[in-house]
């Protein structure tokens, strides 16, 4: 359960009250309030009571109650994802491996680019691949969400997908689109963020992993990470450096999204720390 | 509020409700699970009602109750340090500086030392410096002892202390002495760490805040950092790069302390983060 | 000695045949191939000859037949450094308290601030406190020139000072004014860097030292540091947080280049590593 | 060309001298002085010269003047790599995945294993893969040897491979078998680090990659790194974290061993930067 709201006293006590009302035991519960005037809280619960899913209803109305809104979800269902991809595989490699080895709670049905040379990321990590060219530009987006949806995904991860996607296809899936930028933003928006790096002759790089809006670049971020760089970094260096904390960061936010530990608030999201169970 | 108890259904909605009743609002909670065994939260809470203080004993019947432990602290009450320090001063310097500089939630009335030549950290910061010396070994400790407890000291930071502390000198402050080892525990205990972490040829350094027990470097930890080094870092080098990490570990443990943010529990500590709020 | 010139081949030989025919031994040599196209090195040294002397005419020459510069330093001369400061003092204490533990190749002679209430910092630290009001902004500035150049200051360090420097100021200290900016650049020029921060909703916050010039926070970067911040964190925290960082950043670029570690080249700096010689 | 040897003057104006009498162009050059009593230094050069081999013998020559050890490379040779995995196979897929992308300057023949079910590794990543069973240690032993011997392998990486390897089988691999240990050594040896380092309590965990020596983690340390956790983590979570650290850890040093960037010295390791050249 996420929960964001207006602050006010007795939110937790209401909610904690109706969850052991329906015979629910709480594994993890995490708060935030934000200058005394916003409240977020995830709860993960677990019921061993037949009637316990009559808790739902319930909870959603509390969340009407508090002008907020309540999401409600089942830790057990494995979320969809389609991988975008350009030129640069690694980002997208590294998801797969992730996947292959068991450690998303999630699968990976699809992977789209517009380069056919990619296709080996199909066949070795057995996923549907599929080549959608580019030259035109409108077509080639209208065929990928065609595709996204026919297969089911509900996550769809630009890694390193070099495009900028019309508002349109955002409106499909909104707060589902999760894109890395290989800079440490807002340092080094647009193209070429290490060569812009090298140029300036930054001591430290990094990428950001957040949601894709119609502003390019801009949308609320997710994960970020850095690594240290000197003047023996050139620009290529730099990009290979780079790459390894490109595919944690990324992985990070899908991870957290996976897990059902995002809420985002205007501008900015709240990220709640991994909930210690093993699963 | 710091609470520590066997994990049972209802703790949360127990403590929230009465908590709401006695017209306490929560500006912060955090809990922790583990292992589905120990239950351990950190609430902190604010109130407007003149009979609010009732609640007091009732949390710690509450804690009785569930088989637990309840400590109850005001934030308002700044606690009273002493530091204890041989013949490094870096560590003491920068938690006086904090201190100066209003970024600790507390006092430092008292700063003992068996090295005459660093009275000047009490001229220096204005604070009260006693130089005691330490050819007799149980004599240093009994009047280091005296005096901390006749300045109302309440924590006991080691800032670089090079000796051992008594179980009795431990015992009249029981999780209450905060030592700064200068490696990344559990490596190099002992003596000359940073000379053994030369020799030994590691490519990290580190320092570890823990409390202190009657077995060295074996106390409950409580925050450790790290810093790449090279092959290009002698000893001496090591213990250069070293002190910014000993301040900066020492000075997270010590505000955890202050901030009332830590529960020990067994060998391990719980620390809970910073609720977020300004003062 | 310090070296930049277009890459060729045989440099390295002629100045390492250089020292050693006139008795010097080196220490430590570092050198850099950018792009195949310029060549810079550092070079430490020590003589045992009387006539060792004579190689220093003889390597500016050098310098000049392969069209690039040359540099030659006495790291046994402590170079003299003056403060700036304005509201923040932490940056400013750090390097004073470093200075008078010994930790510091240099000295301070002088502390400016438009700030009367600072006058704590030359008490304490005993050295020469000056507050020069910034009515006017230009008799602010003639005036603190005119007390650096008296205090024979070389190195002027800006430690949280909140004014833009004249071109004529920077004039007098060309490649000497360095400055700490209290985010991570280029993101968050100008005022209010962690509010910005806070707003755009980064997971991570850093600082940068760099050479001051006409262009604010545009000038080349000597150092950045780091660390990561969570949705828990206001943009006070960020600042207190921040104040850390900022300290470690602007002291490792003043140890370059009281070091002379640091060249400048273009809108970039090569910082030399640390030569690994215990002193 | 990597050289160790005791430490006098003029060595680098000796070797300098002669790959410039020979035609060579020096593109990298970096040296290091341990406690002014050894030196060591690793020399990148391109020839032009027909003649230039010649240099090769001199140089040997030259380090035997020296006392000391001379190892000439050629960078364009791609070093061949068997990988020894047992059930965790998340490192040797991070390096099977560097090498299908190009970030290894090496190949991968062959994979072995105990582990029938990691036979798809094999096909995935299209290499050899070989099931050895374990059930006769020093029979498993013996034709592990052999397979790597007739694959032509040259370096052996212990991609987390839990056995002990004997005398014979490292002196068949002088300092040319890499060890991934899933702590930050010293601390934690032997089996199950990240459940010793929950029950020390850490507030770090890292990895350590090491050339193996009959000294089970007691070998030459390459690379380390580490990463922060928290009393939320428990031992399945650390080791989720951990696999993150050893798979960048492992790949540090395998790079730095295939770009000829090591000399061991004694017990400890001198790990040149990477030369900064755009391949």
């Amino acid at each position: 359960m996420l929960l964001a709201c207006p602050d006010r006293p007795g939110i937790v006590a209401a909610v904690t009250e109706r969850l052991l009302a329906r015979g629910w035991n709480i594994l993890s519960l995490e708060q935030h309030v934000e200058g005394k005037k916003w409240f977020f809280m995830r709860v993960l619960a677990e019921a061993s009571d037949p009637e316990a899913d009559r808790v739902g209803a319930e909870l959603l109305a509390l969340g009407e109650r508090l002008d907020g809104t309540v999401r409600l979800h089942d830790p057990q269902q494995r979320m969809r994802i389609g991988l975008l991809v350009t030129r640069e595989p690694a980002c997208a490699v590294d998801l797969l491996v992730r996947g292959r080895l068991g450690q998303l709670p999630g699968v990976i049905p699809v992977v789209v680019s517009n380069r056919p040379e990619l296709a080996w990321l199909g066949e070795t990590f057995d996923v549907g691949f599929h080549h959608i060219p580019d030259d035109d530009r409108s077509e080639h987006e209208r065929r990928t969400l065609e595709l996204l949806e026919l297969s089911g995904v509900e996550l769809v991860v630009l890694a390193r997908y070099m495009k900028v996607l019309s508002a349109d296809f955002l409106r499909h899936y909104p707060n589902a689109v999760i894109n890395i930028h290989h800079s440490f933003l807002p340092s080094f928006k647009g193209a070429h963020p290490y060569q812009q790096a090298w140029e300036r002759g930054v001591k430290v790089i990094g990428a950001t992993a957040h949601y894709a809006t119609v502003d390019l670049d801009e949308g609320p971020i997710i994960s970020q990470d850095v690594a240290p760089v000197t003047h023996q970094h050139s620009a290529v260096m730099m990009a290979d450096s780079g790459r390894d904390i490109e595919r944690r960061v990324l992985a990070q936010a899908v991870l957290a999204h996976l897990e059902h530990r995002i809420i985002i608030h205007e501008r900015r999201t709240i990220v709640f720390h991994p909930d210690g169970l093993d699963r």
